[in-house]
């Protein structure tokens, strides 16, 4: 198995380096985090990105918090830098669910500030290497869904960069490769952040993986011309009766394949399933800035990064950064506890009561 | 009635003017063109683009080629210069009629070359005139079909920047509001070319028209929201069946649409009704440059204009320029000779045998 690009690195209780997703893959910067306040803004901002990578992200940034020096009551603090970083992004649950993983360390801990804050390393990094192993059983439980040769698209970037460093719905195309599978990847642009055109498109490039870019809006027009074989996306979080909040975009991909009779994939980790939500109708779907719909970074004919807009002064702008899709318009969940399908109520509670991989 | 932007002046016989809309809003620059190759080299580079503005300036081009002093046969020089303006671009079929058009007058002119070229410049006059008042016509039709107060969506640009100076799914939406009626827009940002969000928003913003951008991504998730009333596209082509091919992402438009049961208008002259074209099928797609789907201009912090990569350098990229929606996915077509509904063969039929406006 060949490594990937990896969103994340943990310098034991120093650093959190992070790579710069606003700005690939024009530039490969890595930026430092040493407290939470840094892995925060750094996650608002979107320098790291994918539930996921957002979960084991907010992990380090609370381990990181714990080691450092200071006068105050380390527990109060601790717990003050997870309600930092859970207020950062509403709609990916893992942030949710790695917290409160680092915050029941937090709770059963009556000992000295030291080993407290060894015991938050450790945990945070059970939870990278969690992760990671969660997207290798993904992949291996999705490449069998697929045929020996298949045409997938896939929207936004649930790869790598999005995850440990393998990927959900990477990860099954991987994991399909690796079995000697052919595989052809469809890449969404992903508008506004271009997740599809400037991480996915990347990764797959780099991995060798033969892939073709389109705009958001060029889909429904291969899906008439038969050019989809299954669509794979990642998700946000996914609710009790199998509804899933992914990237923008993602509803009207789910239509497509439906109208177009193509199975529509969704791949996620158990730690993307909230158990509290009911329906999508209960997960918070984030409004992030207009700036970000009228305006977009890229490398310039200078080689040097530039913003530009392209859209009139004054206009507004609506950004969702997430839809619903409904659980009637997707074929199967494959999740790293195996892969479940309709009636989701119950394959999705008997995957949660799972406790060990099958 | 206020006037509208409008995409070209005629500078009777010297000039035909074109207002550059590769890099609006941001700059508003004319191109002259003085002969049938610069007219040829506008609209292949986009910067007139619209099937009924096509046309019109493809009528210019050819009377501009023929005012040109020229020791060669005229006759001959006219129609090598039609036949370069015919290959600019497949879809449109306007551009077909109106060089057709004005190849009648060739042939049925016997005299000397001055009196051609007057006919030739008249004849131009005529077809940019008529599309004008085509527009108004198709305007009055369409708002008909909308309630007192409704919030539209509509993608790419079939605006006034698109036609002779009013719009068709635009001057639909104008004609609503001359109507006094309440019509918001929401504008699809239209990638890759980014007409919804260069083009669009910036005529209405001007006519003082409620507008909201959002990428082309969105359009479902506020379908799931009921956020819209009605659907209004342009068309480039229309087959005899009701079939119309029109920017990339307007079939995913319409299946959203139908999924969601809100009414999809396809507003066109019907000069865009192409008789030839048993069905959509019949309709070429023209196949862009890869690079128009991996970089964006617009403007940069520095208010100049600049040109941005947001892919990795040398993935391939796929840029059919236009779809085809079925006709059972379309409410009405709205024409300048009245409102045609399904069954399309015999609603299309009735209207080009009008040869009056009703």
């Amino acid at each position: 198995m060949h490594s990937h690009v990896k969103p994340l690195e943990w310098k034991a209780g120093e650093a959190l380096l992070l790579l710069d997703q606003r700005i690939l893959p024009h530039q490969e910067v890595w930026v430092t985090c040493r407290n939470a306040q840094d892995v925060a803004t750094a996650i608002r901002d979107m320098v790291v990105r994918g539930a996921p990578a957002i979960g084991v992200s907010a992990a380090f940034g609370v381990a990181l918090e714990s080691s450092l020096p200071s006068a105050g009551d380390l527990h109060s603090r601790v717990r003050t830098a997870a309600e930092l970083l859970r207020s950062t992004r509403p709609t990916a649950v893992n942030l949710h669910w790695a917290l409160d993983r680092m915050l029941r360390v937090v709770d059963s801990h009556a000992g000295e500030s030291a080993a407290l804050s060894k015991k938050l390393a450790a945990e945070a990094e059970a939870i990278h290497a969690e992760d990671l192993a969660a997207n290798h059983r993904i992949g291996q439980y999705g490449a069998e869904l697929l045929s020996q040769r298949a045409t997938v698209l896939t929207h936004c970037n649930a790869g790598a960069l999005a995850t440990s460093g393998y990927g959900t719905a990477l990860g099954v195309i991987r994991a399909a490769c690796e079995a000697g599978k052919t595989i052809s990847v469809f890449a969404d642009e992903t508008r506004p952040f271009l997740q599809g055109s400037r991480l996915t498109a990347w990764e797959l490039q780099k991995d060798g993986i033969d892939v073709t870019l389109i705009t958001d809006s060029m889909a429904g027009h291969f899906f008439q011309k038969k050019q989809f074989d299954a669509v794979i996306v990642g998700a946000d979080r996914i609710a009790r009766n199998g509804d899933a909040a992914n990237k923008i975009g993602t509803y009207t991909v789910a239509v497509l394949a439906h109208t177009h009779g193509i199975p529509f994939y969704v791949a996620a980790p158990i730690t993307t399933i909230d158990a509290a939500c009911a329906s999508g109708a209960d997960i918070p779907i984030e409004e992030r800035s207009s700036g970000e719909v009228t305006h977009a970074s890229g490398s310039g004919e200078d080689g040097q990064l530039h913003t530009i807009s392209f859209a009139p002064a004054g206009v507004e702008a609506r950004h969702p950064a997430f839809d619903v899709t409904p659980a009637s318009l997707i074929t199967a969940i494959i999740t790293d506890r195996g892969v479940a399908r309709a009636p989701y109520d119950e394959s999705i509670a008997a995957l949660l009561a799972t406790s060990e991989p099958r």
